[in-house]
């Protein structure tokens, strides 16, 4: 008989549920009796000790939908000041829930932010199984993370939509996607998308550059530009900041996002009409596309696997195409990120596409 | 042998291709000769006689692509003054290509703005017939116009992407479809994503009786809260200013749109985590939905018959399921709204829906 | 205080959930206090008392859900025989549930067939209220039904998919579309796919009209042909067969259905590589269109209008723009059919496309 | 300067257009002069000749476009025989085509019989360069094919459909997914689609194993069952016959495929309601999905490289997540299929999945 604790913490995203489904099926139909119990809204229903028991029937049917069933939360603390935060010793608090169900092992679904909290867990002792969700695909020791793939799909489909409008119009389109940190998303959303001006973190641009790559196309005949530009694109200047100058600079800072910024510098510097769209929030809603689908089972059922066998301590990830256990402590706290150097910015440049470096 | 010219003008939408080609095939499919004269850029490419002599492989292929092959502009006057604003007349300009073509016939296709400027035009005796493209089917004389079903499914969408990213984070979330003037779009959009409270200009919201609602979804057990908000909601004091009074306190509007205002408030009134979602120019774009496709290529149909018959002056309009012909004086300068009091408003009401009156 | 029963019957389609969700979220708001109980698998749950109360939460969650939570089934009996198969009286034996459980009127949403019973039923003295359910649009009184739209969209996404593979090949392709004895969904489907040919029930295909119709495509550089085809497509030597002799040659059809007919038939004459897909039963399924959403929430929001002022023995229609009640004897036992002189006919024809008559 | 010759052989996919796109802007953007030759309909324009130089404007617009616009056409031969069939030495031809226009390179996008026939002509002498197009996944060398993702998603979408209309009816369905020799696109759409039952080439079935699985199903309550099966799925006596028996057996085969013979007999066995669905082209047609534009747009560039740097006689290939050259003789003549007891495989075992085994 085991006793699994199940929750899911952090921005939603696409696939939480089949990935949920992915663990309860592989465990329920084990031959061991299995008992799980799912915790609302992530580590605040850990915190406070609200769950449901939760059976078959509740993971039946929702392998096709959006958000989690369970509800979640931001991470319960970002430092340790936090722990202690409203009056009560969160950490202990964790701990005592998990104690009083007798539980075997937790399984944890979120992104960095979560994996930080998991480890301190583990830390403490606790039984601890991890499954690696983000739009954002930054999760270190794995190659992909579910809701990507989704989120691609629907960042892409606005730079589709966009794609028709600035042709007829002859207009400079920015389509923000998201990833404060990490360009990823955008990257291959910009890609699919055909957009001709791709700006990630990773990558500071300079804002002449991306003037010049619009009038060049101008000249050639192209009326129109496509700009796809990550939420934490930085140019050159602040890039080129220290930490403190940057946030100093950011207090002031007068625009809702980068795109505007940067919409404002080509409309001054090249006179051409440029608008901004914000996909925003919807990139991490709607039903998960087949990939992920496909993906979060699977790693649903390795971590289904993992608990059967009594090994904890353990985000499930996938690396060069074989499903892997990575250790926690080398997953908490560190982030993956866009090489410049990589392939697929070499074979985006050979397109034409240009990064404003 | 007929020649005609054709244009499109204003903000783009879908179906404007599917549209066009329905003109041309019902056209070329004829026992008369046709040419067919396709302007630039909207009547821009009639004032300064940019065009091109349309063949049959011009407009195949063309029935699923969003957009215009065309290109479309702004209408190029909004007052008198501007007739002769850039040193030419206009309307003398657009004359002087008519007949320097030789044309029988001008079909525009366009809006609110282009219908006026397209009886204008038949005032100065050109033989003139339109076709009604709006994404905010807002056009005196018929019961629908082409785009605005791909808009409503484009906006939809949007909805239901937050839906589930709402209902895992409980939140409330607005998301502003287009639409300045009437809210068709975001009735429709806000009914078929399950919207709780839908604003439109044409019923002026209390900001308490929103928050109201909100606060009663709460206590009943719904953790989130959907508003779809058009562009030009707005408020009941708003709505009870002058002209004047509401232009002046515009000058120091401080949100980037009425949703940001909205949220802000809600936020200050309730304590409730708002977001805000702006899915833009999106709702323009994209492949026309299959009943914009039909609808449009009924529309082009009718109005090469009409051609075909030498009758002028005409809109192509859909009344009580009928393909009507309205008199293009008739049509322009005026708008359809949303009645407050029709049938589908007091449906939205009787299934739970807010107004926020 | 009211008691309603509702059940679905009939084959299933989009907006079932939809639908019911109108009715139920009108009458809970309603200020009278409303009991609803749902059979369950059609007219099934009602003649052997199978049924659940339903709550709120029933409804919640459902609108975007394609098929009918509460299940169907084809009706009971097509012949007055039928009523007593099985060893029970079905009329008798579903008027006790409905005394039984004390109902106040019964709700009944599905097509043609479900439609003669209820208005039997109606005969019977029970208070019946009726929606309009079929992808077919072919029932009498209403000029629209939902499902409809959502299976136009699924069917003309086929299309969409066989034209670029079609194109690529130079084949000629069959895209077999719901429809036994009504055209519409073909019609528009084919119409909103680009189809070349588009075959009815309504207007009988002559098979050398259509090669005729290939070959010229050919011979103008087209190298592929669609053709978008009814189940229900007939000859005009077939359709000018009498009943029983037709009933007679179909004992010997080798087919697996018309499309593959056709295919030979072509392949035969024209020597060219003939294909053919069928969609089938995903024409059915899947989540209703924003359409079909709106619509179906406002006829079920009609609906429970209609039972709250205890006006029985309707279908809730659309007429014109506007929702209408339709008595149920004038709706049982009619179809409404593809008028071959209608506008829209006439209109396909100007775009070239071939009925093959 | 260098002159590149491009076609595009076998049945059509998805993202043939992203490809050769990728191909011709890594080309175009490179320093040298280049100039690309394009091939009508596969193989069949380099035997006869027929051809166009394709220019930049060539390949704008096409990155979302279904299908190839340079036609395709079936491997030119089967056997040594077919290379003289129709009076001429196809091989010859072929090559002569290639040293009049004095070719450097000859870019070939396709499959299995397509690379058999590359690889020839790589031993004849010729520069050759291949991209790996397939929605079966089943080239050897490379871990995905383009084309492949975005057929799950068709085939996961049907399934999708399916889904609410079998459990509305309470039914078996079964949808066949393309797919004679090799089950990734069956296994994936399969799992994506939440399918009870998945039955590929690679794990012949056992009819009773199938039966019990969905009567299974329905003692517990589950009233439907969905089996993906792909068009090559087989029995285990079918699987045990030598290859003359089965040839001989499926001279008297009487079904269209093999979904109808396992619904007969499921049918036979259980006394349930089984219907087929076949998608059939659909799952090669329509627009690439973002995963697939943004694969076949890295694959172009990778080409395109391999031109410039002259390395010829490779597919290009993905591995380990790394684009790699795989020489044609190790390409040419192998399959790559479903290894029964890979990972996957286990886990969809783990979720419930039966395989018929």
């Amino acid at each position: 008989m085991k006793r699994i604790g199940m929750l899911t913490s952090g921005g939603d995203c696409q696939a939480l549920n089949a990935a949920m489904r992915g663990v309860a099926k592989s465990l329920f139909n084990a031959k061991e009796d299995v008992e799980i119990y799912g915790f609302l809204n992530g580590y605040q229903g850990l915190i406070h000790g609200k769950f449901r028991l939760l059976t078959y029937a509740d993971f039946s049917g929702i392998l096709t939908k959006g958000g989690t069933f369970l509800g979640s939360s931001r991470t319960p603390f970002k430092t340790i000041q936090d722990i202690e935060a409203d009056g009560i010793d969160k950490v202990a608090a964790m701990k005592q829930t998990y104690y009083k169900l007798q539980l075997d092992c937790l399984v944890i679904l979120g992104g960095n932010g979560t994996h930080k909290t998991a480890n301190l867990l583990r830390e403490q002792g606790l039984n601890i199984v991890t499954l690696p969700k983000t739009i954002d695909n930054d999760l270190w020791g794995t190659d992909m993370t579910f809701g990507f793939q989704s989120a691609v799909n629907i960042a892409t489909e606005a730079i589709d939509c966009i794609h028709t409008t600035a042709a007829s119009h002859g207009r400079v389109f920015i389509v923000e996607v998201m990833g404060h940190k990490v360009g990823f998303l955008t990257l291959n959303a910009g890609m699919a998308g055909g957009a001709d001006i791709i700006l990630i973190p990773e990558i500071p641009y300079d804002i002449d550059s991306i003037v010049k790559k619009i009038q060049e196309r101008h000249e050639r005949g192209s009326a129109f530009t496509i700009l796809a530009v990550a939420e934490g694109a930085i140019s050159k200047e602040d890039a080129a900041l220290s930490k403190k100058e940057y946030k100093k600079k950011m207090e002031k800072y007068k625009y809702p996002s980068v795109s505007y910024e940067i919409a404002e510098k080509i409309r001054k510097k090249s006179g051409l009409d440029v608008r901004v769209t914000v996909p925003g929030h919807t990139q991490r809603g709607g039903s998960p596309c087949p990939y992920d689908r496909v993906f979060a089972s699977r790693l649903g059922s390795e971590a289904g696997k993992l608990i059967l066998k009594g090994e904890y301590g353990f985000m499930v990830g996938y690396k060069n195409r074989e499903m892997v256990k990575v250790p926690l402590e080398e997953v908490a706290g560190k982030l993956k990120t866009v090489d410049p150097k990589s392939s697929i910015v070499k074979e985006a440049k050979m397109l034409g596409i240009s990064f404003g470096d």
